[in-house]
């Protein structure tokens, strides 16, 4: 049996499209139950549609929800012990549940998760990572922004939680994990990527294959399993190919519409353009996963419609029937025995963070 | 009368491309000259295939090459003084060319015109800029890997020199510009982007209608003319954009051919495909123009046909034309004489790095 708690009063469209979400997926997860967090005039309606997801949930009112536009401060200000989405991670906290997903705003959600659930004992910072489809499938890519630069020790912190969810969600052994970087010849990259590099390189993990550097076009390729980089850069390579794609989606749709012969062929082609939306389509990874946490949370898009926070549900629900903490807490575990200096060389600063 | 240099031997083709490159510029702007430069042996024999070309163009033999994967420093201790890359640099210098387009490696041509051409006076790091198709047009793109990292001073260089690139290149009076940023509430951005916000801010410039911060998606969308932001994040962003445009012709072409009808609609709808595949092709933005030297230098993708190179050459045409050098000096003075204290505030040791 696995539990999800929800923040149902998150994301652009609210309880209409995640009472949904959740009776798709309980249809198809016949061991999962969810505890429902949000406004019980507003969620109540829409559980009363959905008879076969009720018998598995558990509704609990909350007075606040977080909006969209909060920012973070706010949203602790307004929302801790009592919002939707601070009950819904505190759930994970007091193992009521086992992972926790949400639409609702980036910021508060990392804020609240943070404030509540810390970071784990070796982590200075949590990442956001992100499924990325490619070419050869799918691969892990963080931190894509959760925090806004990131030093050598941090970076190789990214690449063992990346590593663990790879592990958790596709089923390999030992990803494959390349660090983010630009093939400049002699002034290649920055010192602390290369020091991360190093370090990955001595310590030469039973379940990573670290494989050197990657450059952006490696990403889409799928030439690594998991890609590691400072979150500022990390968020500008997700947007910048999620604004290419769109791009391209727009010059499709106008190629097929211009002439009529374009339309015959469109009508012909019709199951393969089908196919081609359905590979494009963000929803299939819809979520940012927080990683570095005590517990499990995701992120779903705030735009998501019932299928992409499905989708969101399902990756979580993967990740802890795939044991995701309990493989990264090993793997750090494994990581600072062996390399004791990379705790040690911590700067104090990063280590108070935590509190 | 416009005259450009052109080191032959760069790319992973040499004269083979390079010269019938030219040919087809030739034809098309009837006031340009070229001066070539390159191995007698490989140079001539294609030449002597193009008569209206060798009509137009002075050829220059030069016995050294640089190597597509010499490092720059390499490239300077073989290649200064002698080299065909070299050469077609110090013609820009002597005056004896207007702008020198090389498709030889990034590193060496950036060495070389930075040790032979400078920088501008009030300019710290050169910059390197692409031209970037979106869904409105083009927009101007830098740095996209000339150097890691910008304070703020240099992030204002970039604007101003972008700005000069959308006003030669798309006869637009006032280009609007954004600063790339991250957008995630209250930690928005490192200090360097904000920084270099309020200076574009308040100077308002007459030439530069300076828009905020964008980020990743908005580049696709066409949002702002010019994108400005540091070499790392701007090279992961352009090589991102381009892993994905082939992932995506890689799921389209898969698609077309999987079934009968697909293959039969695709015939149907072929001239929309052509002209889909035109869009998508990264020839028609082809090089990279280095910004802030004395002097136009433009770089070509070494796997450049000669549709791709003849491109480069005519964009470094236009800039001559538009006098993209005086614009961007006039800009120059215009913000540093309203800012002094941008100049002031300037690290000694940047200013340094320009002797």
């Amino acid at each position: 049996m696995i539990k999800i708690s929800i923040d149902a009063m998150g994301g652009d469209h609210g309880p209409s499209v995640i009472i949904p979400a959740l009776a798709k997926v309980a249809t198809r997860r016949t061991d999962i139950r969810f505890i429902i967090y949000g406004r019980e005039e507003v969620v109540r309606p829409e559980l009363a549609k959905q008879p076969r997801l009720a018998a598995v949930s558990e509704f609990v009112h909350c007075e606040v929800a977080v909006r969209m536009d909060d920012k973070p401060s706010q949203a602790l200000r307004h929302g801790r012990w009592k919002s939707s989405m601070w009950k819904a991670i505190e759930a994970v906290k007091a193992n009521t549940s086992d992972a926790c997903v949400s639409a609702g705003n980036t910021g508060a959600l990392m804020a609240m998760s943070k404030f509540c659930l810390r970071t784990m004992a070796t982590i200075d910072r949590p990442a956001i990572a992100a499924l990325w489809p490619t070419a050869r499938g799918e691969s892990v890519v963080l931190d894509v922004g959760a925090t806004i630069g990131a030093d050598a020790h941090q970076l190789t912190d990214f690449a063992i939680l990346g590593t663990g969810m790879a592990r958790a969600l596709f089923g390999i052994d030992r990803p494959t994990v390349g660090l983010l970087n630009v093939g400049v010849e002699e002034i290649k990259g920055q010192e602390e990527v290369k020091e991360a590099g190093r370090m990955l390189r001595e310590a030469n993990m039973a379940s990573m294959n670290y494989q050197g550097f990657v450059e952006g076009d490696d990403i889409g390729k799928g030439t690594t399993d998991v890609v590691v980089t400072e979150g500022f850069s990390g968020n500008i390579a997700l947007k910048t190919a999620e604004g290419t794609a769109r791009q391209i989606a727009g010059y499709l749709r106008e190629a097929m519409s211009r002439t009529l012969m374009a339309k015959i062929g469109y009508i012909f082609a019709k199951g393969a353009f089908d196919r081609l939306r359905e590979k494009m389509d963000v929803r299939r990874a819809n979520g940012g996963v927080f990683l570095g946490l005590n517990g499990i949370v995701v992120k779903s898009h705030g735009g998501a419609d019932a299928d992409g926070f499905a989708a969101a549900i399902e990756m979580a629900y993967d990740m802890v029937r795939n044991r995701l903490l309990d493989r990264i807490e090993a793997d750090l575990d494994l990581f600072h025995a062996r390399n004791p200096h990379a705790a040690m060389g911590r700067p104090a600063a990063a280590v108070e963070d935590q509190e």
